[in-house]
């Protein structure tokens, strides 16, 4: 079995499903398909180098100064992004998490290299005992909420807590919330509104996940500390997103009830597949994304897989070991496939789950 | 008046015609815009990783392995890499030169930069003394083959032979041709040649102008030294080529007529430029790229602004001073235009050139 580094790799060989990436189950909206068609009248120009009209549609859809937006080829590029701006000499790295933060900090230099781990004993959830990692010796922080591949979702307050001291410490709070726009209740969740009064936290979104769109690339950074937005400008190649992208964009976030359909039809998936999960006897990890996380025996990726379906090996995630697959929540039908699926091959396992997933 | 650090500045004013980027005048092919419009239908695919279509087209395409072949969202992004993946204590940087190789250094934090001018007394021509500055203490070299702005082709028995030096010095030459593929004779000024030989040889190229795709960015970059690609890979975000560019990089390479169509045209444009200048009396540097880098009174670029022209003014590149002007070589309806401008604004000033410009 190869092991992939990342979802979504549909071009090793051909699969019916996938569920190893975690977008929107209802595909793009038509009106960033035809943003797409359209820009294909534009590919003699170079793209707006300062992204100005995307930013302007960014920072109205989001109550968000223009100046605090910047732009990316894909949210993953300013992941590299502000490591080579920050250029950090101690890093803290809250895992399991995205394999491209640690990634991005070897990049840099940053041999310093901390880990927070969620552990299954508490939920995979972030405890208050973070805290005491964040001292005046660290440059930066990067932490995902809601947080993958467990798909949890942090208390606000402690994140809250932890974005006011980053500040004290004057450490860079790298909050990854590409995961934020399926959640049913985002705004809820976001911490964009500590921006303006923090200006030790730098957020990450993407339109991605939320409008199905990672074929084209597109992603975007927020902060309040316009020296540290300069510096990312300066590591940053110009041009770095297309006409094709800034037009898609634009685009999509005229679409709030396409994404509020799918908030809720995500959410009910959900709780359906916690439910099959239950039934079927699979642990899995209390999710509030549109992916979740389960443990099962090793071989399941292998035996989805001759079955034409692609699911997320996990065990390549620091802090987690072997027997966990990562599955997006996708349409009923879909869900319904995977579950039978899991019920047929695990159904007499499951009661009798190996000791190496304790 | 503003100097824009980067052409094709079309977002901050609008323009009637735009001869600051240098771009296929005939735009791009047919096929490329359909495979922009096709990709609209992948737009919930995550692109290849690997682009593995994309390198073996381009593999079959210029005779080279695939494994010496990384794909970019546009050369500017690999101009970055290469520093990020070289880590160089000491740089030394061709000028005038495209302002990104100095960025990108400085991203790296590389403070020891140094330069080799191209002199207008030589013609901007690369002389052989360039050698004596490629020593052990050296770690990279940036160089441009056709110059950018000047146009000028630099001989190629001396470049072969900085390359060698280099690989002996264990210097990595970076040489950026990407504005080999406008060439009259592009294959005779390679030196993708010598990469098999030559592990110190990074090449970078582009879609961009060749096709005039710089709309859905696309570059390339090739090398024989595996473990600096793989070096590369890691610095390099993953999925940093878009789905549409990879589909648009495909089509664009069995273009193989539409581009030697165009090479003819911009050969005879170039010559009937250089006549018009001369005619003009304005002085010229003897480009073979499709762009013409003139002197002219520094008030040039506003009086074209005014007249809805944009043109490139160059006093941002290192080497050069205020008075020069970048103009791309376009249509010949465009070109006349622009002559026709040049002469009624220059006429009687040229013969009297300010001494600033000697």
């Amino acid at each position: 079995m190869q092991i992939q580094a990342h979802g979504g790799d549909i071009y090793s060989a051909r699969y019916r499903l996938d569920f190893s990436t975690n977008v929107n189950p209802l595909g793009p909206p038509e009106s960033v398909r035809q943003a797409v068609i359209s820009s294909a009248r534009f590919l003699e120009q170079y793209p707006d180098v300062q992204c100005r009209e995307l930013r302007h549609a960014l920072s109205e859809s989001m109550g968000i100064q223009e100046d605090f937006i910047i732009c990316s080829n894909g949210s993953a590029e300013l992941i590299y992004s502000i490591a080579a701006a920050v250029k950090p000499r101690s890093a803290l790295v809250v895992c399991p998490a995205f394999s491209e933060y640690e990634q991005a900090l070897h990049m840099t230099g940053c041999t310093n290299i901390e880990y927070y781990f969620c552990t299954r004993a508490n939920g995979f959830q972030l405890m208050p005992d973070i805290l005491d990692q964040i001292t005046d010796e660290l440059d930066i922080l990067y932490l995902a909420n809601p947080a993958n591949p467990t798909g949890v979702l942090f208390s606000h307050s402690l994140l809250q807590e932890i974005a006011r001291r980053c500040c004290e410490m004057r450490v860079v709070l790298v909050l990854d919330e590409s995961y934020n726009g399926l959640l049913e209740h985002p705004e809820k969740e976001t911490l964009r509104g500590l921006l303006e009064e923090n200006p030790g936290l730098f957020i990450i979104d993407a339109f991605t996940k939320t409008y199905a769109m990672p074929g084209i690339r597109l992603g975007y950074g927020m902060s309040s500390n316009l020296p540290l937005m300069g510096k990312i400008q300066t590591v940053v190649q110009p041009w770095n997103v297309s006409v094709a992208a800034q037009m898609a964009g634009i685009a999509a976030l005229s679409e709030k009830s396409y994404v509020e359909d799918v908030r809720k039809m995500i959410a009910a998936e959900l709780v359906f597949m916690k439910q099959m999960l239950q039934r079927v006897g699979l642990r899995y990890v209390d999710s509030a994304a549109n992916f979740i996380l389960i443990e099962a025996p090793p071989a399941l990726y292998d035996q989805c897989r001759e079955r034409g379906i692609l699911i997320r090996d996990c065990s390549s995630f620091r802090g987690l070991r072997p027997g966990y697959f990562r599955l997006a929540v996708r349409a009923r039908r879909e869900n319904e496939e995977i579950l039978g699926l899991l019920s047929s091959l695990c159904r007499n396992k499951a009661r009798t789950l190996p000791s190496y997933l304790d």
